[in-house]
């Protein structure tokens, strides 16, 4: 049979009819629904009491198709199962920054889920110059719990191991595997190049041995290294903020990956905003020059936080376990030494992520509104070449470029090197 | 109800009552059984037609226990599973290397094989001395087959995180990760050390942080990269050879894991077996200069046929398909740059899994004849304390030890710098 939308009438029946959802939206006589899906996948709505539309749900529901190019993509709806899975388990691990799933139906594919009503997606925010302060604070404890706890670091290997198969999403991952790490790469009908950019910068990235040769390793990486549960999906436009609290959602992407594929989607979609700044900062009232150094500084902290929050529930785990991954270490110098260089391979690992993730958000399918909204053609491809050069850097460069700080150096000079044009 | 292994009369009648077995044993009134089991891990028996000995197949049985140590180290059955899932898979993709499985009972992990009976186990015929002229070309080939197919590089994705899933045997892999990742590098109570091995050399093995860093990071390899299928335990002990044919048998540790791990084992045993030449040159005829050149001749020679196998079945495949692994290439430079790199990070883990390797088995607790079967104390103790420094070079220098060549350089260094003693 077809898969048809539900009409309001339907849903608002279905959430009348389960107890749990009935309880938390009050008792509703009558729900409004509202359609607001604007994500790649899927149908979202908002159910709220019509006379108390502060009690309210989110639904989310998976149609058998890719929701962003229509039934001529179709997809299992069983990514609706991994979503859900994944957002219990990153819950339970970080209550406060994973949205609560109160529903989940396996026949239609669908999850009732925590409204967050005063939140917004901070990639929206982002465009608009708002600062959050306490978001480096969330987002880098957010990836030390779901990294860390999902690890051989952590978990008993058994317990690992069957983790890792029950998180297989091969549909997912193709998707990312395609789109992400081949596509962008080759001249694919799927590839979408903006009308100003030069097509000189592309033929250039597509024949760079080096740059193609890191690509591939970051593909091989994210095909074969199961380190932990990631989100998988981990940009700008899966994260709610305010300026108390953010949430990570849409963990529809989630299976066992390198760990570093997480941290670089945050890293790279920072660098994005920052380097589509020339654009934004005419519609914001301030001073653009505080914002950038912002943004920036989101990345510092973000790595920072996270480098020195992981570290802690490591040696904190171990020090109560009384025992280290490595083994013994009578001389007391081995661990650290392990430790240091660790986090070092993940960072390397993080910035050759971030840069395919940069390179596919300019040439590939998917676009960021950072840098589509541009409605200056020739600025938006002054902004895309910024990108592509920056990102190609952290990919050829990632073994190199030992700190966080490297990373701002280089964008700053990425950003002075290729001034706004338009 | 408590294990007891068949009676000879048991298997006997067993054996009968399986008409394919019947058969193939040419449908005998009486049965020779006779357990010949040498292993860690299983029973092992060869039965054979009291009329016509040539009839005659392998009985391997599973008991619920690590055969080695006994009762006290419990084991679940289901390895015989694995078992012979691998040498199914393994045999399909190679079979002229590959022992034929008859007969699986998931009832009694137990499996009847093809016996091999002109051939022996290949450490046992290096101990003596013996040439086997085509045991490079055999093994390269197996390697490059059984590793390549099983990969990204072949398989569609979804087939191969199938095949990760359904390889998963954590209770093996816990002994790898144990007993060749970390009990070796701290004092633990399952080592064995010879007489005359210098306790100064362990401790310096400990208190190393680059060794132990880069042990680390092969356990952490070990545990997290589902590159291929692999044997998982392809010492010498478990190759059967004579002058025309190769077999690889034993593979109950297969699952999952990085290529590099097969290959890294049969380069440690090989260099294994050349550091204990003085004594074994003693008890042979001959001239041991050649048998030791052979012996780094076969390390040289299948580092190089698997590489170049490898790379054959990748761009034949490739080719066919008319798509690659990193997307389109134009320029024509790209593909090649990341084979050649793909290649080179593969030596890289294959030398530093080979270190791991020697290093169990001179300080941990599964030993290898090679080196227990020297009788003079201080002989074996020089044998033991020249695999732990090469080993050491292996793990610390993987990434600078660029070629095979420097390998054996190494190898041959190492053997001038500690001369026999005793």
């Amino acid at each position: 049979m077809e898969f048809e939308a539900l009409s309001s009438a339907e849903l608002a029946a279905y959430l009348r009819s389960v107890p749990c959802v009935y309880a938390l939206l009050n008792e509703p006589g009558e729900l409004d629904i509202a359609e607001v899906g604007d994500g790649n996948l899927n149908f979202v709505y908002f159910a709220s009491n019509a006379k108390t539309p502060e009690k309210s749900v989110v639904v989310k529901q998976a149609p058998p198709f890719l929701r962003l190019v229509g039934k001529t993509w179709p997809l299992t709806r069983h990514r609706m199962e991994r979503e859900v899975a994944a957002l219990r388990r990153f819950g339970a691990l970080c209550p406060q920054h994973v949205p609560r799933v109160y529903h989940a139906d396996n026949e239609l594919f669908l999850m009732v889920m925590q409204r967050l009503s005063s939140h917004r997606i901070l990639r929206q925010g982002l465009m608009d110059g708002i600062v959050y302060p306490k978001l480096a604070e969330h987002l880098s404890t957010y990836l030390a719990h779901t990294l860390f706890f999902g690890s051989d670091l952590y978990l008993a290997p058994e317990v690992k191991k069957q983790a890792v198969s029950a998180a297989i999403n091969s549909e997912l991952c193709k998707i990312t595997e395609d789109l992400v790490f081949t596509y962008p790469f080759e001249d694919h009908p799927s590839n979408a190049y903006s009308a100003a950019f030069p097509r000189a910068e592309i033929e250039r990235l597509w024949k760079s041995p080096a740059l193609r040769v890191a690509v591939a390793e970051m593909k091989w990486a994210f095909m074969n290294d199961a380190e932990s549960l990631l989100h998988g999906d981990l940009h700008t436009g899966s994260i709610m903020v305010n300026q108390d609290e953010t949430y990570v959602i849409d963990p529809e992407f989630a299976f066992y990956g390198p760990m570093a594929f997480d941290v670089g989607a945050v890293l790279a979609n920072l660098l994005l905003a920052y380097f589509s700044r020339d654009w934004h900062d005419r519609h914001a009232s301030a001073d653009g020059k505080p914002y950038r150094d912002w943004l920036l500084a989101q990345a510092t902290d973000i790595w920072n936080g996270f480098s020195h929050k992981f570290l802690a529930l490591w040696r904190e785990h171990e020090s109560r376990r009384k025992s280290h991954f490595i083994g013994g270490d009578r001389g007391g110098a081995c661990v650290e030494a392990f430790r240091a260089r660790f986090m070092q391979r993940l960072f390397a690992e993080a910035l050759g992520f971030a840069g395919c993730k940069m390179i596919r958000r300019i040439v590939g399918m998917a676009k960021v509104a950072d840098v589509t909204s541009i409605a200056d053609e020739k600025l938006r491809a002054s902004v895309e070449v910024r990108a592509l050069r920056c990102a190609e850097r952290l990919l050829v460069d990632r073994q190199t470029l030992r700190s966080i700080d490297d990373v701002v150096a280089l964008a700053r000079e990425v950003q002075a090197r290729y001034p706004a044009q338009g």
